[in-house]
């Protein structure tokens, strides 16, 4: 295989990068300064070395620990637990969260040989007992896997005395009943909020 | 900046990919293996060392002059002109060109001051001349620029005794008359081909 095939493959394996994306990028790579794409090869070299996981929530951070378990301005009585570090920045963005987070590194997942012990959860129950937690937000995916993983966390954490709440599920802002699907509308009237007059 | 928003930064400067496309692939790089990214840094970082223009036709290769310039089995009286050497991984792949290449490597445009000087003209009149050519297609993109570059060209070449031709232009396979532009339609009207009964 040539250089631009070979390269073209590797491309390819990035998600959401069909064969002829890879194509239009490996050809963009060739026509554009060597200073992209020396600093971009770079980057990508040296990526897994200069990021680790906070040892106190998971995250990816280049400084252990990370800028927001760092941030005094924070409140860290308030936890929200999620599956994957790229699902906080999201929710920092929204502006309504001012807690810290703790980061799973996946979900439980049996039939894939995924149990509580591959995951971040024995770091969290020691956050729980050990420190002034008012409140745990479980904010894994409403998925089967999501919620298994909640379910097995409200278990593992009944008894410490701390408030544990989970995401609302329901119809995205913007969306539409007629095209919403059983599941979600079902949880969306569970979950209804009474209007105060 | 951080090293992981520095490398989104640069992902999304690809053609096709967005902030969000490239904060997938960054952290999809962070998963991986380290023999993964080490291997894509590396095809990234000699890319443009190892690939070069062949000296006969312009396209990309390792070798000099390429695969297609030093078949024996191909028609190298019969050169087919592309503006681009992405498009000739798509004209082969017709099987329907048993000719070489010629690669403008861009296309006449005054507005940007791309004149017949900035492209691979030159070299493509001395083959011209020098040559046993039969027959040059003019397969520049059917737009006003790839249009202008190939009546500049036909100019260029009228008096060698070359035939000239250029791809027919027409409604897509698949496609609908319903949808069809009017340029498009306009064309595949003029260039309309008689039935032998």
């Amino acid at each position: 295989m040539n250089t631009l095939d070979a390269l073209i493959s590797n491309l390819s394996k990035l998600p959401g990068i069909g064969r002829k994306s890879a194509t239009r990028m490996a050809y963009y790579l060739l026509n554009s300064d060597l200073a992209y794409t020396e600093i971009l090869s770079e980057q990508i070299r040296f990526l897994k070395d200069r990021i680790k996981h906070c040892s106190i929530c998971g995250n990816y951070t280049e400084d252990d620990p990370c800028e927001v378990c760092e941030d005094p301005k924070r409140d860290h009585s308030l936890i929200c637990v999620v599956e994957q570090p790229q699902e906080i920045t999201p929710i920092l963005g929204t502006h309504e969260f001012s807690g810290v987070f703790h980061v799973l590194q996946g979900v439980l997942s049996p039939l894939d040989g995924i149990g509580p012990e591959d995951l971040n959860i024995a770091s969290l129950l020691e956050r729980a007992r050990n420190g002034n937690i008012q409140e745990i937000i479980l904010a894994t995916n409403p998925t089967v896997e999501g919620d298994t993983t909640a379910l097995y966390l409200v278990k593992q954490l009944q008894g410490t005395g701390i408030r544990i709440s989970r995401l609302a599920s329901g119809i995205p802002v913007g969306g539409d009943l007629e095209y919403a699907d059983r599941l979600t509308l079902a949880r969306s009237l569970q979950a209804r909020q009474q209007i105060l007059l």
